[in-house]
C-alpha cells in the first residue's frame, strides 16, 4: 500500500495514498481499534454533509467565506450525499464522545476532494480549502456532531420508521375490516373468555400502532432543534451575527424538513434529551409490535396441536418432513428487533444521563442506537407486512370449532333461564367433556331449537364498535 | 383474633372480624405471600373508588341500578377517598396480573361497609349491596383495573410530578436570570473551554426541564383514555347502551380531570402502551435531572480540592471535624431516584410487551412502577428545590480565579495578533505554569494595557442569548 | 405530640418525645420527604445491628472501649435484632447516597436506648453512650453502610432466595420424575414438533434452576467481603491495629455466616460490584422463572380452546359463570416479579457505574433493589410452588389426543418406507385434515398393523436421558 | 449479474452464480431485508464450521457417514475457518429465531464447495454432498445454532475479553505499585476527605477488575455446555448412540477448549441462560470499567480549572488554540462501550425470558449481543490500556498543592491538642480562606515546628495495605 504524508498540529501522519482523509482521521483509526471498522453510521456522515453545505452557504451570505469556496464545499457535500465517498469514513462509534474525529473526517475529506475538484493533486501545493478554517468555519465539533445526528435521526424516523409502521398499520386496518364479522373465542389470562371478532382483535393492534406513531411524531419538534451556531460551549463564539437561524434555514431547505435552530444551545450541546425522547417512542413501538407479533404467532400455532385460528404465509421450507409446519419466522424476526430496541433504549438513557457541564460525550453511541432502532423497526415492519401480515387469513373451521366448543357461551342463557341453571349446564359440560348444547338439552332446561335461537356468539360481540 | 365467615363460589373463608373485606380478598392474602403486605398502591384503590362511584351513577342513570344502591355505593367511595378505609386493602402487587383480586377487594369493602351504613351488621342478613351484582355491575376486572390505574397515574402526574418539576424549573429559571452576568470558565470533555455565564449554564437545565414537562404532557391524552365499558374482552358485553361514554364523563366530573372513554377498548385491555408512554417521559425527566444534579455536585465540589464554583446549602452536619464539607446530599438523593426510574422503565416496558390476546396481565406491576416513578420524581424535585436549588449561590472568588487562570482566553487575541502568536503565548504559559498575561507581555506581543483591553471574558459569552 | 430537644454540631432539633432517634435522624426526615416514610429496608438496619455489636466487641478487645459500654451497645443491638425497635428507623432510601443518616439513626437509637437501659431518662444527664464516639468508634458511614448492606443481602439470599428457589426446584424435579413416561407432542417455534415426555420438558426447568442457584452461589464470596475497617476513604484511619479482620470475625460469629474482611477496602467503599454481581444472578433466575411460568400457563391454557395439556390448581374463583376457567394467577404473579427484577437490575447497574473517587453514593438504592429482588424471587418461588407447582397434573386425555393427531409422527416411517412416501402421507393428511394412519393405509403404503407397530411415539423420546 | 437455479422443497430459486449458497439462503435474503446485510456475526459461522466438522467426524466414527464425505466436509470447514469464504454468509440477525437459515447457509456453502473440491461444477450433476442429509446429519437447527453460538461466545470471551481486561488490569497493578507512596487528598461525595495514596486509589480499580474477571470465568462452565445431540426438541431423535458426548469431544479437540455435552439438552435448546449468565458478567465488567474511566477523566481534568492530579497521554490534537487541552478520549470511548453493554444486557435478558416450550427463538439476537459486548470490552480495554493507562503519570505539583491546602489534615491534631481546638483551627481557616498551619500558629495552639512534625499526610494513609 502506498502512503502520503498529512500533517496536523501534532505533526506528520502517513495516510493511505488512495484515501481522501487526513491526519486526524488517520490518528483516530489507529487510536480506536474497537469493534469493526467504519461503525460510525453513514447517516451521520450524510447529516454532516447537509450541515457543512448549509454552513458554507451561510458563511458566504454573511460575508465570511468566498463564493468559490462555498461552491467547492457544496459540490463535495453533494457528492457525499450521492454516496460517492462512502468508503472515506473509516471511523468507529467508539471514539471521542463529542464525535470530533468524525467531524474532522468530514472536514478533511471535503478539503482534499475540493482540492481535486480544483484540478490539483492531494498533498501538493497549498490546500485550496482548509479543513478547519474553511470547512469548519463558524462551527465546532460540539455543535456540528449533534446537528448531524439530529438530521440523521429525523430523516430516518420520517423516511424509514414511520412509513414502515404505517404500512403495517394500514394492512392490519384492512384485515380488521375484512374480518369484522369473524366471531371467535376471546381469551384472557390465556384462558377461554367471551367471544369477539377477529376484526375487533386486530383493531386493537391498529390502535396500538396509531398511538405509537402519534407518540413518535410528538418527539419530532424536539428533534428538529439544531445545535449549530452554539460552537464550542453554546455561546456561539466566533459565529457571525444571525448565523444560527440562517444555517438552520439552509438545512431545512436542503433536507426539505422543518429544522429550526435550537432556542437554547446550552441544552443542545450538553444534553441529548431529544434523542432520549425519540428513542422512548421507538421503544414504545417495540413494546406494541412485540405484543402484536406474539399474538399472531400464538394464533397461528399448530397445525394440529396449537391454536391454529389463523393461517400465515409459508415463506420458507419449515421442515422437509413436516408439511403444514409454517414457522412464524417474521414474528420471530420482529420480536428479536423489539428485544434489541428495548435494550438500546437503556443505552440511550444511560448515555443521556452522563453529560458533564457544557458537553455530553456520549453522542456517537446515542446516535448509533437511535439510528439502529429506527431502521430496524421500519425495516421489520415492512418485512412483517409483506411476508406475513398481508397474507393472514382466518382458519374458519378451527375458529368455528373452538368457538362452538366454548363453555363461555353459556353466558347467553343467563337472561333466559337464570344464572344458576346456566352455571349448572356449563359445569356439567366441563365435567363430562361434552358440549353446552348437549347438556342444556340433557338437563331439560332448553330445547335444541331454543338453544340455537338463544346461544348466538355473533350477538355477544356487538356493543362496542 | 376473632373471625367471621365469608363465602364465595368456592366456599367458606375465615376473615378477621374487624375487617371489611370478604372471601376473595382473604384468599388472595393467603395465596400471594410475596413481599410486604398491602403493596398494591393506595392510589389504585382510590382510582377504583372514583370509578365504582361513576359506574353506580351511570348504572342508575341507565336504569340498571336503584338510586338507593347508587347512593350507598357512592357514600362508601367518598369515605374511601377521604382515607377512612386505608387499612382495608391488604393485597399485594404480586397477585393475578389482571388485578382481579384488588377489584374484588374494593367490591367487598364497599358492599360490607354499605351494609353497615344501612344500619346492619356485617355477616348478618342478606347483603344490602352485592359485591358482584351491584358494585361490579357493568364492569369486569379487565376494564376496571386499567381504568383505576389510569386515573391513579394521571392524577399522580398532574398533582405530584408536574408541579414538582415545575417548582424546580422555576427556581432554576430565577437562578439563570440572577446569574446571567456571572462569567465563568466553560468545560467540555471535563476540560477547560471558552467561557460562558453561570446563568447560561443553568438556562440549559431549564430548557431540559421545559422539554421534559412538554414530553410528559404529550402523554396525557393517551393516559386519559379509560377502558371502562369494555368489560371482559373489550366488546362491552353486559353493559347498557351508552354506558362507556357516560361513565367516563362521570369520572371526569368526579376527578375534575379530562378523562374520556377509550376509542378502542381492545387496545385498552390487551395493551398498556399508555403507561409505557407516560413512563417513557418520566424516564426522560430522570435523564435530565441526573445531568442537572450531577453538574451541581461537581460545581459545588471542594471546599479546597474540587471545583468549588458554587455554594450549596449545608443541611446536615457533614463531618464533625471538617467545616466546609457540605455533602451534596440532595444531588445524591436525586440521582438515586433517577437510577430507580431508569430501571422502572425497563420493568414497565417488559410488562408492556407481554400482553396475550385480549388481556395484558402485568397491570399491577406496571401501575406500581409508574406511580412510584411519578411520585419519586415529583418529591425529589421539591426536596431538591427547597433544600438545595433555592440556596445555590456563586462562589465569586473561585469563579473569577479559575476564569482568569484559564488559557482558553487566549482565543480573544487571535484577531489582534494572529493565531500563531496567540498559540505561542498559551503554549508558553502552559509549559511554565504562568498566566497568559505574564507570557503575553514577556514575549513582547502585547502590553499590559492592550491585554486588559482585549482579553475580556465577558465579551466572549455574548452572541447567544 | 410532645417533643424533646436533641443537639448535633449544627444546633438544636425538636424530636418526638417518644422516639429514640436524635438530631441527625430528625434532620434527615425533614430534608428528604421523598416517597413513603421508612423506606430504608429494615434488613439494612439489622445489618447495622450486627456490625455495631461486632465493632463494640472488637473495640473492647483491642482496648479502645470499656466493657460496660460494649455490653450496653450489644444489648441494644440484640433488641434491635429481635424486632423491638422497628419503628425507630423512619428514614428513606432517598437520602444521602452514603447512607450516613441511617448510620446515625442507628447510632442515635443505640445511644438513647442504652441510656434508658442504664436507668436514665433520655435527654437528661450526660449520655451514657455517645452515638459518634462510642457506637460509631473505629467506623465511618462509608464503611458501615456497605457492611450493613452486604450482611443484609447475604442473609436475604441464603435465607430467602436460595431456599425458595430450591423448594420450587425440588418440586419440579419430583414432577419431572413422576411424568417421565408421559409422552406428549413437542413444540418448537410454537409449532408442532417431534414428541418428548412431560418429564423431559420439566427436567429442562430443573436444569435452569440448578444453573441459576449455582450462578447465585458463585456471587456469595464477593458478597461476603466486608468494608468495615476502611473508615472514611479505605485507609482505615482511626482504627486500632488488627481491627478489620477481627471485626469481620465477630460479624461471622454473630451471623453464623462466612463473612471476611474485604482484601481491598478501596474497592469496597468506592464500588459496589458485589451487589451488581449478586443482582446479575438474581436477574438470571428471573429470566429462568419467566420461561418456566410462561410455559406452564400456556400448557394449562383452555379449558376448551387452548392447549390444555396440564391441569393446575384452582385457588380462586375464576369466573362465577365459567367453570374450568382456572386462571394461571401464580404464573402471573411470578412473571410480574420477573419483570420487576429485570428492571431492578438496570437500577443496580446504573448505580454501580457512578462511584466517584473514594465513594459510591448510590448505596441505599442499590441495597434496596437487591433486597427487594432477593425477597420477591424467594417469596414468589414459595408461592408458586405451594399454590401451583405441587398441584400440576397431566391432562392425559388431551396430551394423548394432541400427540396422536400430530403429523410429526410420520418421521417414524422414514426408515421403513422411505422419506418421499412418508412425506406424501403427511402432506395428504394435512391437506385432507385426516390422520396419518388413515392416509398411510389409504395410500397403500402400510397396513394398520404395521402402522401401529412402527409409529410409536414412546420410541421417539428415548435417546437422551 | 448472472444466476444459477437452486432448489429446495418449495421449488426453484435464482441464486447469484458466483455464490456458494443455495436456495434457502437466498430465500432468507429476500424475506428478511432488515438492517444491513450480513449482520449475522461471522463468529457464529465459524462456530458452525467447528461443529459441522466435528459432526462429520463423529458420524463417520459411528458408522453413518462415509470417510470421503467426512473429509470433504472437514476440508471446507477448515477453509471457512481460514476466512476464505467470509463473503458467502449474507444473512442477517433478524431472521428466524432458531437461526435455521444460517444453519442452512452453512450447510449449503459446505455442500457446494465440496462439490467444487470434488472437481465438479456447482449446479451440474448430483450433489457430491447433500446439505441436509450429509452436512446436517444427526443435527437440527435447534441444536446446531446454540452450539455454534456457545463456541463463538466462549472463544470470544477467552480470546478477546479476558486477555483485554487482564492487560489493562496488569497495567493498573503496575501503576498502583509505582504510585504507592504518592499521598493525595481523598474525596468522598466529590468533597475533600482524608488522604490516601494514588497507588491505593488505583488498587481499588485492580480489585474491581480482578473480581470482574473471576465473575466472568465463573460463567464459563455453563457456556461450555453444548446442545449438539439434542436435535429437534432435545431428545436426540435421529442421532446414533453415543453421538452427543463424542461430538462434544471433537469440538473440544478442534477448538482446544473444554467444551462438554450439555447434561440436559432440553434446557440447552429451550433456554439460553448460559448467555444471560455470561452477559451478566460482561455487564458487571462494564460497570467497573465505567467507574474507572470516569475517575481517570475527573482526575485528569483541567489543565487549569479542573482537578488535574494526573496527566494522561495526548493522542490527538485537542484544540488548535488550546495547548494542554488533552481530551480524555479513551475514557469517552470506554464509557460509551459501557453504556452499550448495559443496554445489551437488557436485550439478552429480554430474549432469554421468551423461550416457548422446547425452543427459545431469540438465539441470533442473544448471540449477536453477547459477541458484540465481549468484543467491545476486550477491544476497549486494549485501546484504553495502550493509549491511556500506560501513560498515566501523577501531576506531583498539583497533588501536593491540593493535599497541603486541605482542611482535612486537621484530623492529625486531634490527639495532640484535642478535638475542639482542632475544629476551631479548621473552621477559622475555612472562613478566612487561609491554611491550617497559618491559623494553627495564629491561634497559638501549635508552633510551626510542631505543626510540621504532627501534620504528616503520609502518616494518615498507612493502616491498610
Amino acid at each position: 500500500m502506498s502512503f502520503r504524508i498529512e500533517k496536523d498540529t501534532m505533526g506528520e501522519v502517513k495516510v493511505p495514498a488512495d484515501k481522501l482523509w487526513g491526519a486526524q482521521t488517520e490518528r483516530s483509526r489507529n487510536n480506536f481499534k474497537i469493534g469493526p471498522a467504519a461503525s460510525m453510521p453513514l447517516e451521520v456522515v450524510y447529516g454532516f454533509a447537509y450541515l457543512k453545505k448549509a454552513a458554507a452557504f451561510t458563511n458566504c451570505e454573511l460575508g465570511v467565506l468566498p463564493i468559490e469556496k462555498r461552491d467547492l464545499i457544496a459540490q463535495v457535500c453533494d457528492e457525499i450525499l450521492e454516496g460517492k465517498h462512502d468508503n472515506q469514513f473509516p471511523l468507529v462509534i467508539w471514539q471521542t464522545g463529542s464525535g470530533t474525529q468524525s467531524n474532522m473526517n468530514v472536514n478533511e475529506v471535503i478539503a482534499n476532494r475540493a482540492h481535486q475538484l480544483a484540478g490539483k493533486v492531494i498533498g501538493e501545493g497549498e490546500k485550496t480549502i482548509q479543513p478547519n478554517d474553511d470547512v469548519n468555519k463558524s462551527q465546532s465539533s460540539n455543535d456540528t456532531f449533534p446537528t448531524g445526528m439530529h438530521i440523521a435521526a429525523y430523516k430516518k424516523v420520517v423516511e424509514v420508521t414511520i412509513p414502515g409502521v404505517k404500512k403495517l398499520r394500514d394492512t392490519l386496518k384492512k384485515k380488521s375490516e375484512a374480518f369484522k364479522d369473524v366471531v371467535k373465542i376471546g381469551r384472557t389470562h390465556l384462558m377461554d373468555a367471551t367471544p369477539l371478532t377477529l376484526g375487533q382483535e386486530i383493531s386493537g393492534y391498529v390502535a396500538q400502532l396509531d398511538h405509537g406513531i402519534k407518540a413518535l411524531e410528538n418527539t419530532l419538534p424536539h428533534l428538529s432543534e439544531l445545535a449549530l451556531g452554539g460552537t464550542a460551549v453554546g455561546t456561539g463564539l466566533n459565529t457571525p451575527k444571525g448565523y444560527d437561524k440562517r444555517v438552520a434555514e439552509y438545512i431545512a431547505k436542503f433536507t426539505n424538513l422543518p429544522f429550526i435552530t435550537a432556542p437554547n444551545k446550552f441544552e443542545a450541546l450538553a444534553a441529548h434529551d431529544a434523542l432520549v425522547e425519540t428513542h422512548g417512542a421507538l421503544k414504545q413501538l417495540a413494546v406494541s409490535l412485540n405484543k402484536i407479533a406474539n399474538d399472531i404467532r400464538m394464533m397461528a400455532s399448530g397445525p394440529r396441536s396449537g391454536i391454529g385460528e389463523i393461517i400465515i404465509p409459508a415463506n420458507e421450507p419449515g421442515s422437509s418432513i413436516m408439511p403444514g409446519k409454517v414457522n412464524p419466522t417474521q414474528c420471530e424476526a420482529m420480536t428479536m428487533v423489539c428485544a434489541q430496541v428495548i435494550g438500546n433504549d437503556v443505552t440511550v438513557s444511560v448515555g443521556g444521563t452522563q453529560g458533564h457541564y457544557e458537553l455530553n460525550v456520549f453522542k456517537p453511541v446515542m446516535a448509533a442506537n437511535v439510528l439502529q432502532s429506527a431502521q430496524l423497526i421500519g425495516d421489520a415492519c415492512i418485512s412483517f407486512d409483506v411476508n406475513c401480515a398481508v397474507g393472514i387469513e382466518p382458519n374458519y373451521a378451527t375458529i368455528k370449532e373452538l368457538l362452538n366448543n366454548s363453555l363461555m357461551l353459556v353466558t347467553a342463557l343467563n337472561t333466559k333461564i337464570g344464572y344458576y341453571k346456566a352455571a349448572e349446564i356449563a359445569n356439567t359440560a366441563h365435567k363430562n367433556g361434552t358440549t353446552l348444547k348437549e347438556e342444556a338439552i340433557n338437563l331439560g332446561y332448553v330445547t335444541a331449537e331454543e338453544y340455537d335461537a338463544w346461544v348466538k356468539p355473533e350477538d355477544m360481540v356487538g356493543s362496542m364498535k
